[in-house]
């Protein structure tokens, strides 16, 4: 893993998120020397699913509403059945997310998260991996998608699944030391 | 709702399902005379969830592999966000799905299991309802999407949420005594 010392990284998610894909990358990013924030639409904790059953809980550090793309060089975007259905409704959870690829900088989902990426339309055009059971509705959606443990387009990072995440995590180091993408407004 | 009495349905779920997106169907299309079987990928048991955890568990009466569109006159489909999610990577359920659609029987799908229409495809080209979270998916997939507690297209009945099952329910035996339904092969 690289050294990302100054840079900062939002990972939004609420209930439900599969708990790995926020750990993991909060501890790798954090090790690597990032400033990573735990950003969900409310305040106080928000609760993990481990596997077949809620899990772990984890403190949120930032709400949706207090933070900016301005303030980060990237956003994470973990999986779960539950926490992408659940944010993809919310639209400030839309608009940041936009904002990060309007903005250049990059965004990374895993899982069932490329369903945000399938709301904001971003994903039309790019190259992407996600969950099996979602490849469907990335394609209708227009993503190119791979079977890969991680495609990177510009700064768009996608994963399949929890084994994915030592790759999907290097990526998100490369693709934030390479600094800004070429990206269409979304 | 009127008399079922000589009708057969299917409803057909895995663990996750929405526990009164299973229940209401069952005990009232029972109560209006009808069979009903739940039918699932493995014999025993499924396990609900209600709300925000684990509900219910339902007896599985018989297992995908051991039914046929030909045993019955409609096949009901729960919502939840996990069972649609679980269902729609099992080519199974999938052909089993699609062989109720050609035989011009009645499908009916509730809250996030329109995924399922979505990905046998049937749901191209007609007027459907879904839980307000995957109207995107829906709608990329080619559904006519309306915001409805119950839409019918030629005995494709669709419904967004538990609010609606009294509607659902109804709907789908008005469809069912009609008889088959015109349809192009899925």
């Amino acid at each position: 893993m690289q050294n990302l010392t100054g840079k900062s990284i939002a990972i939004v998610a609420t209930n439900g998120f599969e708990q790995s894909e926020l750990e993991v990358p909060l501890k790798t990013l954090r090790e690597a020397g990032a400033t990573v924030h735990v950003v969900a639409p409310e305040a106080g904790e928000i609760k993990g699913w481990n596997k077949t059953d809620w899990g772990n809980a984890v403190t949120v550090d930032k709400t949706v509403d207090s933070v900016s793309a301005d303030d980060y060089d990237a956003i994470v975007l973990p999986g779960g059945q539950m926490n992408p259905d659940l944010l993809r409704v919310q639209p400030k959870v839309l608009d940041l997310i936009k904002a990060f690829w309007n903005q250049k900088k990059v965004v990374a989902a895993v899982c069932h998260a490329p369903w945000l990426l399938v709301e904001t339309g971003i994903i039309k055009g790019r190259k992407v991996t996600s969950y099996a059971s979602i490849r469907t509705d990335v394609i209708n959606a227009g993503g190119l998608w791979e079977d890969s443990e991680v495609v990177a387009d510009q700064g768009l990072i996608t994963s399949r699944k929890p084994d994915d995440l030592p790759a999907f995590c290097n990526k998100i180091a490369e693709e934030i030391l390479e600094g800004l993408h070429e990206r269409r407004a979304a």
